[in-house]
């Protein structure tokens, strides 16, 4: 496929997120992590504005003005920015609006790629970043538009949920060992990755052993059941604080109703299934579950060797089935899709990391300090995102996102 | 006019209100003491379908079974409610769903009073009520909007300037002199009024003067200019601890571009013309000036004997000139109309006060603790609204209405 | 009495009241209201150095130039102020330290008026009105340490409770009537009092009816048992709100343990006993009360005009019965002493209130916001401080003093 | 030495610390972080209380049963606390009951092992844990009253600065180099470490260079000069949001008055010298340094296989010199005291650890969330608390202990 087609179909794909939206659906933000719908089609297009036709062709006249105020996220060196917590004050632009820029944008790109403004610019790479950035805010559109409608006391669901998806019955939980030794770590040269997940180095692991597949919520509910939000022995300090302080009993999203478990979702509220991944639970609850476990969360290196030889294949974005699935067969499963897996690993730099120059690199560097790296993508994350190498990071308390968690043990 | 005439077209006063705003516009709460202009569309038609249609007519069918949570908005007595703060999470249920709520109890309403049903049920005073609120929410409505539009860094104009206004030049600030009495204060049996405009009482004035016209903008420039925003002895104390906190240095949507001052409005940002009466003011404001310039700010009990003598006539909202205007003649102007203007009294119960009984009491006599009175209308205030006795009532630190002040001494 | 030995005694009285205390005791500020023992030792005296000596005798050399930072409270004419909430930081000057300052400042007061200082220049009245600030000081400072000494678990007492205090039994409420008119209102020209309970004007009152003592323990017993704290139809908006907020179910320092009712006291905790006027508790649980009990707050107007009639004794300070006591006789009781009771009145200018000129001007008209009046003094105010006019104020949120409420009717 | 005498002297040695300080000094908590020295000195005797005298002696009676309570600092199996925020109200227990309660346990300590307790019940590990705690308080009570001492505007010198220090002049910046190699990490066998110092486990480590001292106060105002605190892009995006929202402008304690730069100190306000190693910087603050001279920061692997090659040297607690020096001679510097060195490593679990079972184990592993690593120890830290292997942890904005910073390079 030419990056010509790739942009258009990965642009696209946004589009296709947001059938189940009206506009004023599109507007709100439902706290300072997330951001409105409408913004995320906004800021994805003006990086492409900014950091490809802006920057390479002075002929380009700017869409409009107040955007680049509006629709910079991050970069501090591209100037002044509006303060996220301020978002959803955004009734204007209007959707229609964001499209028209959508649009635009999308023709200016690429008309230029047509005339080979890619190689003569050197700006191949550049657009490669801005569709993995694309592929991001697609899963974050996903989620944060979850967490808005969950905070309607009318429940709605913005989809209809696709029929006929089997469930099935996941076998016994079963831990598979790995020999110590040194491993390389982190991406290769082959094929894209963010500046992060290199540069590739040499690491020691002792040997472990980790699950087959991701605690279910039928062991969710018995870590529930046998006291686990209740005993702080089990938890780190500041996870037993922000567990009182916000009143955790469950995962984000369950809620007991008349005794049975329900989550909502993107299709409205749906029974809590045994079999299925948990998710929508923060580092601290992985933490104190595995400690209840008598386990522990592996290390981002340890996943990282064993996902590596297996086949990017799993429940992902495109699948339209955005809850987590059961895990299906024997044998190791669901390392790629349905949940991001925690690891006890703090999202540091690699040894040898250097972030990339300008301001694209400011983009995932200056996030390296109390945060998380998760691994394997989720039930909303896009396939084509994926990679061993691929380090996801949130803060331990957060719990929007599709966030689930695979056991290992020492060996 | 029938009650249902009046019903109809004070209903039909609210959407005129809209003309100028998408459906994403009115999702947005910029604020806890604002609302969606959504909710305000929704809450009065609640207001309607609560007290009158559910709680008269047993045959009458709730419109949605959610909207008694989401749309309540401070009735304690009539069950749980949704949070205040939360407002701006409803994208759902849709304006084009308002709007078809507001239709259908439109319908209900009409087609009962039609058959007799106000003096069947003896509803005719709620439903005056009724519209009374409506009124209150219109005005609330123009001043939440121009409010979230103003967080808006694209600094849009809700709607077109009228053209041809004639702008006048205000003559010389004069006090007028008043004579010391025992004077009856609060409503007459004449005509709607809220509880708290009774009942009907004496009180012993002194001999006092008041200014024939509100401030002005060019008077304020003057305050801020000889260092009225630093100069902590102007100020109450707890005026002083929010001016540092929120960095008041001038009212609210006052800014200075390029050395001259300009003022957000419906109408997007205009020059802040001299002779216009000052709003966006607080009470710690208004009363920081005051002493500023060696006067004091009236009693509730001194306007209402001076301005009951004059016809109800200024700028109100139906002019649609929502800009406060300045005074065009000599003698004494503008009591009505323009701006609110803040008393020095606190807003409490008049001897002999008892609220209504029923949930329909719980209106005013709740509010009685921490507000000041403001008395006489705004720009923005229907003129149907206003009499000599009505008493509007916000926090001293509240900037976001169309608030200015006139000054009075003691003679 | 000549001014020498009343400022002698007086300053003197405030040392008799840390006898129980060690320095330890008097370092803490429990919360931003309160301020720590040392310090209102230190602040009263700064008081005479600074309006006194420093102002009027150019020879007298300050006692130590740290201390106008660190001991003005609220004057900002006089310059920056060491911040309120860190009061608590000042484990130096130590106690020793503030206790000469104390020495050597009357000292030279004492001198200076031994020589006709106070005739020659005019501070007669600055002085008297220091000795009033000394006794307001004198009861913060025992409420203070009451506060702080609450929230030590090991419950001190700060001392020991005088023996032989009878109990009398209370007997039943009634309403004693009072005829309608115009009254004059505030201080006459006759003895020392603050500039806000002037001028003396006229106010029209309506017949009202006064209850004959305050509500008791039993009586607000009744109110908790018949649900009164979870009632939101009987409190104010503002009340509801800080009642949920802070989770209040009984007043401040009351604790039920073992199903009796105890309350914590500078005597440690002690039952609570049925007949004594209840105590601790804001204006806002006052006003629900009184609702609840079919009554209302008398005014600050209506409680003067009664109270003037009957002579200033009671249970006050110096009685070192640090506890409301029961009413101990028929016909009108305990309008002085015991508790502070709340009225309806905010704490607002009399009519042609001008505050005081220079910086002890700021004294009173600043906190004209937001606040509440007390009449009556209480069991640990200084009986000299009692007159019939005097007006002490409040936030309506605030219950660390000894307040209670009598209840008024319209009649 | 035995145990007996160990003991002794190490419980000894926190009373020397508090020469220069009042009862009332020691009653102040000037942040949650923070500690009152009253309650260090209770906290760490309420140590050996619990986990020696009332766990293994049914006989020994509790000195003050309240005191399990107030002293406990989180050890949430023990039962319930104290909250950590309301220490500063803990005017009583007195220090001279706190004192006498020292000694009772100091007695009952040390009369057990006189008899051979420790060998009988097998708690001389918990005794040498309970030193080794004491220890770490030490260091805590010095900072922290530091802290509250520098909240009082007087400027006090908690003792007299030693005479006759010797400045030196630090000589140039260098990076010595080290291979890259598989090495063995954490504590051996010998002597004592905390749990969280092992399992001795291997790590592989990429060659890198580390500077010869740390980073002095020169140098860091060279950083202040070139605009390091207000340019966004040398820092962390968690850094950057703190630096703003704490306004940091200069490292803790530094002020700048009439151009010269001071730093407070236990010594009062001491001129910042050019060539002392700087300190009172947070994470955030180090990470910039490095970013912006074009270095890192070391892992605490790295700074571990450097250290351990020397001898535990310099700048301690017992030295009496509690402001870091200047680098005195060629060769590798400082490693060990003066300034406590910010690593890059979060701090974690190492491979294979396990916390040790009952109420001491939540004393490390609990904590491994949000933390930084430092190493080497500082001026106010016990020598024999150092070794190559210990983790001492704070979170990235804290300033207020003795921290520093030494570059390290890729090489």
């Amino acid at each position: 496929m030419t990056l010509a087609e790739t942009f258009a179909r990965r642009r696209e794909a946004s589009l296709d997120l947001i059938q189940g939206l009206d506009a004023e659906d599109m507007v709100v933000q439902s706290m300072e992590d997330a951001s409105p719908a409408k913004w995320h089609l906004a800021h994805t297009t003006w990086f492409f504005e900014q950091f490809v036709l802006k920057r390479f062709d002075p002929e380009y006249t700017e869409f409009d003005p107040h955007f680049n105020f509006l629709f910079n996220s991050y970069y501090n060196s591209i100037g002044e920015r509006h303060p996220r917590p301020e978002r959803g004050m955004l009734s204007r632009p209007s959707l229609q609006r964001v499209l028209e820029y959508r649009e635009a944008v999308n023709a200016s790109v690429l008309e230029r790629l047509d005339r080979g403004f890619a190689r003569e610019h050197g700006v191949t790479g550049t657009i490669t970043v801005g569709l993995h950035h694309e592929m991001q805010h697609q899963e974050l559109l996903l989620t944060d538009i979850l967490h808005a409608l969950s905070l309607n006391p009318m429940v709605p669901a913005m989809v209809e949920q696709p029929s006929a998806i089997p469930t099935f019955s996941t076998g016994e939980q079963r831990f598979l060992p790995f020999d110590e030794g040194l491993f390389s770590i982190g991406a290769t040269d082959k094929g894209f990755a963010f500046d992060c997940e290199g540069p590739r180095h040499q690491a020691f692991l002792r040997a472990f052993s980790l699950a087959r597949r991701p605690v279910t919520n039928q062991e969710w509910l018995e870590f529930i059941e046998d006291g686990g939000y209740t005993e702080p022995t089990l938890w780190l300090s500041d996870g037993w604080a922000r567990c009182q302080q916000e009143g955790w009993s469950a995962p984000l999203y369950w809620q007991q109703i008349d005794g049975d478990w329900v989550q909502f979702s993107h299709y409205g509220c749906q029974p809590v299934e045994s079999d299925r991944a948990v998710s929508h639970i923060s580092y601290f609850e992985a933490d104190a579950f595995a400690r209840w476990a008598g386990a522990r969360l592996p290390t981002e290196q340890e996943w990282e060797v064993v996902a590596r030889q297996h086949a990017i294949e799993g429940n992902f974005m495109e699948n339209k089935h955005w809850l987590p699935q059961a895990a299906q067969a024997s044998g190791i499963q669901q390392l790629y899709g349905d949940v991001w897996e925690w690891t006890a690993s703090p999202y540091m730099a690699y040894p040898g990391f250097r972030p990339a120059p300008g301001a694209v690199g400011e983009y995932n560097g200056k996030f390296m300090s109390g945060q998380y790296v998760l691994r394997g993508g989720s039930c909303v994350t896009p396939i084509e995102q994926m990679r061993p190498s691929y380090r996801n990071f949130f803060y331990p308390h957060q719990r929007w996102q599709f966030t689930g968690l695979r056991l290992a043990k020492d060996s």
